[in-house]
C-alpha cells in the first residue's frame, strides 16, 4: 500500500496513493506542480549549493549540518511521485555509506559528538522515511537497502544507550519502518527513544531543555512546547508507538496535548508556532499575527499528527484542523509557480518586502524566497505534496471515508468513486460510482462552518451536521451523492485572552482564511478599519475574492503614541467608507511585495 | 568638570558630578546602592566567571568574546563612584596590553579578523570612556595611559582604512576623549567612522546590514532601525561628533530619526527594541507588550542619547523621554537589594517564571538574574547610576536649569541649591537657596502629564504649563522656589496603529508607569478587564500603589479559540467586579516569580 503511515491498527485505514487519484483541481494541480516542478527546483538548487556534492565527497563540505535530510525528504518526494531521477541520486547517497551502515556528511570523522546539534539521528529518520516511501512504491532496490542498514546501525548503536537526538524524528521513521518490514527491533527502538526523552537524556541549552522537548518525559507533557516541528515530529512518533504498541494512556496523552495547543497555541491558520528566537510555540494565547512564525515544516508536522490521530481515534475534529492547515499553510508556502517558498507564514506584514535575492539566509522574509540556507521547507513541501492523496480518503470493510474534498477517483471494496468539485471555491461536492458496486457506507466529512449543510442520494436529502454525514446504499455505476455545504464569507473573532487579536476581526469562507494585500499603490493597511457588513463576493479567474467596507481609523497622538483620552478612537463610518478586496491567504504575496493582514481592526 | 558628557558647545551646558550632588531619595538611595552593593556584586561575578582572569592570562579564556569590554564598564562606574578597587583592576588590565596598544583578550593572535561580530573597537570604547571618568574625577594615572595608548593604536591603525567596528561604541568614546584632552586626531577618527558606516563597510549578515546600521549613511537614515543598542550608540556617536564639528546637517538627521523612532518605535516605558532574535527595534508599531525585547542598554543608550540631544538643543522632549526612561527601564532592571537584574524589560509576562539558578544563559526570564553570559546590563546600569548626578541639572551664565526632580544639592553661579522633594511619589518640589546668591534664573522641567502645575516663590504664585518654568530673581539663602506637580492617576491609551494592544488601556502616574502583578495565590490577570474609573491611592511604605476596578473577561470558545459571535466578549460589569492593585512597573517581580500586565484589556 502505497502510504506515508500504514498503522496495524486504528479506527480508520489509510487507502493510499494507487487507490486515491487525484484528478486536475486545487489539490492535483498543486500535486502535478510538485511532480513538473517542485522536485526538479529543490534538486537544482541543492545541486547548485553543493549539499548533493556533500555525498561525492566534494570539500570544503557546503551547507548547514543537517543537510543531508534535505536529500533525503527529496527522495521521499521523488519517491511518491515515482521521479526517474531516483536512481541516480539513492545512488549517490548510498556510495557515501559507510560499512557499519553510518551515513553522515557532517559528522563521519566525529560521530555523535553532539547529540543535541549534530541532527544525526534525525538525518537518519529522513533517510528512512525514503526508504519506506521507495519500498511501498517500487519495492527493494539500492535506495531500501541503504535506509535498512542505517536503521539498523542505528539500531545497534543505540538500543543499549540512554541517548536521544536533539531533533525528533527517527522515532515515527522507525516506526513505519517495522510497518514495512514486520523487524520488531526498528519498532523497540523509536519505543525507547520516545521513552527516554525528557529523563532528560540531553544537556541543557540557552533555549532550556523544553526547546527539544527533554524537560520531562513524553506522556507527562500537558501541551507542546518548545520548538514546533520538534515537538510535533516527537508527537507523531509518539502515536506511532502508541498505536502499535497498544500504548492507550501514551495516545491519550498526545490527544491531551493536542487539544490543549489547538485551543492555545494555534493561529487562525491553523499554524503552530509564535517565536522566532527559538522558533518555538511560546504560552497559551501568545499568537501574535506580525511575528507569527508559523513555519511550512511546523504545518506540515501538524497535518501529519493530524492524520495519525484521525487515523487511530476516527475523530473528525483531526481532519477539520488538518484541512485548515492544509489550505492556509501548506498552500501558502508555495508560490503558484511552484519555485519559491514562505519559510515563516505570518498573519500580517506591515511592510512590503524587498525581492528576495538568491538563498535567503534567514526564515524572515515578506516574499516567497526560492531557497534558503536551511531550506527544510521547500523539501517538506515537495514530500508532502507528493504523497498528499494518502490523505484524503480511508476505507474500512464497510464503505469509505472522505476526509478532504477534492477532484478523484478513489478505489475500494471493488467501487471506483469520482468525487468531482469546485470546492474551495464552490461547496458542490458530487460523488458518483463508476465501476462495481454493491453495498457500502459512504462517508462524506462536514466541516463546523458549514451550517446547513445537505447531503442528497436517491431519495434522500436530508440536512447534516458537522461531521460525517453518512450515505449507506447498494451502489451501482451512474448513482451519485451531492454534498451541498454552504459557502458564506464569514466574520471571525478571536478568544479575548489572545492580546496580540484584540479588537481585531477576520473573514473565513469554507476552509479558507482571507486576508487584505496591499500591493504597490494600493492603499496601505496601516491605517484602517472594517465594518464587519457582509462582504461581497468577485470571482476573478475563478478565485473567489471578497469586498468588505472599510474607513481609515482617526490618527493618534503626534509626537508620542500613547496619550490621554476619553474615548478609543474608531473608524469615521460617517466619512471615507472604502472598499477593502481581500483574497485567499494562502495566495498572498503572488502579485509582488505587499503589505497583508488577516486579522483586521474592528471599526463601529 | 566630572562628566560623562562635555560638549564643547550646544544650548545648554552639563554641571555634573561636583556641582550636583545627590541626597536620600528615589535616585540618591540608587546610586548608594551601586557605590555599595552594584558594583562589587559585578566585579565578583566578572572574576568568578573569570572574564577578569582573562587579562591575567589564564586559560582558558572564559567568557564571551565581547566580554572585555564588560570590565571596561565597571572600571567606568568605579572611576565616577570613587571606588577604592579601581587601581588594582586598571594594572590587571594594563598589564595584558601589548606595546603598540592593541589591546583585547580573545583575538590578540587574529586581531580584527572580524570586524562584524569581533567587538574589538567596541571594547576600546568603553575602555575609552573609563579612561575619560578617571581622567576627569582623578587626573592621569595607568588606566588612562592605557586608554590613551588603545586610543592611539586605534587612530594609526583605523584612520586611514575604511573600515567601522560591528557595534558602534568607539565613536562616542573618542569624541569625549577629544573633549577631555584636546587632541584632535581623536575626533578626526570617530567622525571618520561615524561617515564611512552604510556605504558599506561591513560584510552582509543574516540579520542584513541594517543590524548594525551598514545599510546606508547615517545621515541619510529616517529611523533607528536594526540592533537597539547599536542603533542608539552610533547616534550618541553621530550628535557627539556633530556638535564639535559643527554639523548641523548631522545633527538635524539625528534629531529627525529620533523623533520618528520615538513616535512610533518605544514602548510606553521609553524601553526601545520590539524583537528578541536580532534584539532589533522592529517595525513603526510593532510594540508587543509580551514580547517587547526593550533591553536594559538600550534604555540606558536612550537615556544617553536623550541626553546629549538635550544639551545640544535645550529642547524639552528629549528631558521627557529621558525621565520616562530612567524610572521605567533603568530602575526597573535592578532588584531593590542591587543584586539581580532584568536584561530584557517586556510589559507583560504571562506565566510566572522560574527562579533563575546562577548564570542565565538567555536574555529572557521573567524574573532578575544575578548574571548573565551577556553582563552587558548590570555593568552598564553600574556606569549609569555612578555617573546619574550628570544628567539631573544644566547650568548657564543666566543660571540653572533643573531637568530631575530628586534630592540633590546644586552648586552654579556662587550659588548654592537644595532640591528638596517625595518625587517621584510626590509632586512637591521645593528649591531652596542655602549658599550664597545673586541674581539667576532657576528653571524647572515641567513634563508633559502635569496639568494644572503651578510655580511659586516670594510673591509669585503662577500657573505653569509643560516646558521650563522659570523663576527669575536676586536669590539670597533662605529664598525658596515650589514646583507643584498635580500627582494624579491617568488612564493611557494607545495610538490605534499599535496592533499588540488595540483595547488596553494602562496607568500612569507621574513619570510612573504602573502595572498589574500577580504573585503566588493572587488571582490570574488571563481574564481580567478593567473599568476605567479614577484609580484609588493606596500608600504603602511610601510607595504608591493604585486599586483600579476590574471583572473577568467572558470566556471565548471551547477547543478552537476563534469563533463567529455578534458581539465581542466583553467584561460583565454587573457581576464579579473585583479590585486589582496596580504597582510601579519599576518594582515587579521583586516579590517572586509573578504574571504582570501594563497595557489592561479595557472593559465596558
Amino acid at each position: 500500500m502505497a502510504n506515508p503511515v500504514l498503522p496495524s491498527s486504528g479506527t480508520l485505514s489509510p487507502l493510499g496513493l494507487n487507490a486515491v487519484r487525484l484528478g486536475a483541481g486545487f489539490w492535483g494541480d498543486r500535486v502535478t506542480l510538485d511532480r513538473e516542478v517542485i522536485i526538479d527546483h529543490c534538486r537544482e538548487w541543492m545541486e547548485r549549493e553543493g549539499w548533493i556534492g556533500n555525498f561525492r565527497g566534494e570539500r570544503p563540505r557546503r551547507g548547514r549540518e543537517f543537510s543531508d535530510s534535505e536529500i533525503y525528504k527529496l527522495l521521499e518526494a521523488m519517491a511518491w511521485a515515482g521521479h526517474p531521477g531516483l536512481p541516480e541520486l539513492a545512488g549517490i547517497v548510498a556510495r557515501a555509506q559507510e560499512d557499519d551502515g553510518y551515513l553522515n556528511t557532517r559528522w563521519s570523522g566525529s560521530r555523535y559528538t553532539d547529540l543535541e546539534w549534530g541532527h544525526e539521528l534525525y538525518c537518519y529518520g529522513h533517510l528512512i522515511q525514503a526508504g519506506v516511501a521507495r519500498l511501498r512504491t517500487h519495492g527493494e532496490d539500492e535506495l531500501t537497502r541503504t535506509a535498512r542498514r542505517a536503521a539498523d546501525h542505528v539500531c545497534a548503536r543505540f538500543m543499549d544507550t540512554e541517548e536521544v537526538c536533539g531533533h525528533p524524528e527517527v522515532e515515527m521513521a522507525l516506526v513505519e519502518l517495522y510497518r514495512a518490514t514486520g523487524v520488531e527491533r526498528y519498532l523497540e527502538m523509536a519505543r525507547r527513544f520516545v521513552e527516554r526523552r525528557g529523563r532528560p537524556a540531553l544537556a541543557d541549552i540557552p533555549f532550556g531543555r523544553a526547546y527539544f522537548q527533554d524537560d520531562m518525559p513524553v506522556r507527562r507533557a500537558r501541551v507542546f512546547r518548545g520548538h514546533a516541528v520538534r515537538a510535533l515530529y516527537l508527537a507523531c512518533g509518539a502515536v506511532d508507538v502508541a498505536v502499535e504498541t497498544g500504548d492507550r494512556e501514551l495516545l491519550k496523552a498526545i490527544e491531551t496535548q493536542w487539544e490543549h495547543t489547538v485551543a492555545r497555541r494555534t493561529h487562525l491558520t491553523g499554524g503552530m508556532g509564535s517565536r522566532h528566537s527559538d522558533e518555538s510555540f511560546g504560552e497559551d494565547f501568545e499568537l501574535p499575527p506580525d511575528r507569527a512564525y508559523s513555519e511550512t515544516c511546523a504545518g506540515i508536522a501538524s497535518i501529519m499528527l493530524a492524520h495519525r490521530l484521525l487515523l487511530a481515534t476516527g475523530d473528525v475534529r483531526y481532519a477539520d484542523v488538518a484541512e485548515r492547515t492544509m489550505y492556509n499553510v501548506l498552500a501558502t508556502s508555495v508560490a503558484l509557480d511552484g519555485r519559491s517558498f514562505f519559510y515563516v507564514n505570518p498573519l500580517q506584514v506591515r511592510t512590503p518586502a524587498a525581492p528576495p535575492d538568491g538563498v535567503n539566509h534567514a526564515a524572515e522574509g515578506g516574499l516567497r524566497s526560492p531557497w534558503f540556507e536551511v531550506s527544510c521547507c521547500p523539501n517538506n513541501v515537495a514530500r508532502t505534496l507528493a504523497s498528499l492523496a494518502a490523505y484524503i480518503a480511508t476505507g474500512d470493510t464497510s464503505g469509505v471515508q472522505i476526509h478532504h474534498h477534492t477532484p478523484c477517483e478513489i478505489r475500494h471494496l471493488g467501487i471506483t468513486l469520482r468525487v468531482e468539485t469546485g470546492y474551495p471555491w464552490s461547496g458542490t461536492v458530487k460523488v458518483r460510482v463508476v465501476e462495481g458496486g454493491g453495498p457500502a457506507r459512504i462517508s462524506l466529512r462536514v466541516p463546523p462552518w458549514a451550517d446547513g449543510a445537505r447531503l442528497s442520494y436517491g431519495e434522500v436529502s436530508r440536512q447534516v451536521g458537522p461531521g460525517y454525514a453518512v450515505a449507506e446504499g447498494d451502489w451501482r455505476p451512474g448513482r451519485e451523492i451531492t454534498l451541498d455545504l454552504p459557502m458564506k464569507a464569514r466574520w471571525t473573532r478571536p478568544d479575548p485572552r489572545i492580546d496580540a487579536l484584540r479588537g481585531c476581526v477576520a473573514v473565513e469562507r469554507g476552509p479558507l482564511v482571507y486576508c487584505a494585500e496591499s500591493v504597490g499603490d494600493d492603499p496601505p493597511l496601516t491605517d484602517m478599519a472594517v465594518l464587519p457588513e457582509e462582504p461581497v463576493e468577485r470571482v476573478v479567474d475563478g478565485i473567489v475574492e471578497l469586498d468588505v467596507e472599510a474607513a481609515p481609523m482617526s490618527a493618534g497622538g503626534d509626537g508620542w503614541p500613547y496619550f490621554s483620552a476619553s474615548g478609543t478612537p474608531r473608524a469615521d463610518g460617517a466619512s471615507g467608507v472604502t472598499t477593502l478586496r481581500l483574497v485567499p491567504y494562502h495566495r498572498w504575496g503572488n502579485r509582488g511585495p505587499a503589505a497583508m493582514r488577516v486579522w483586521l481592526p474592528e471599526g463601529h
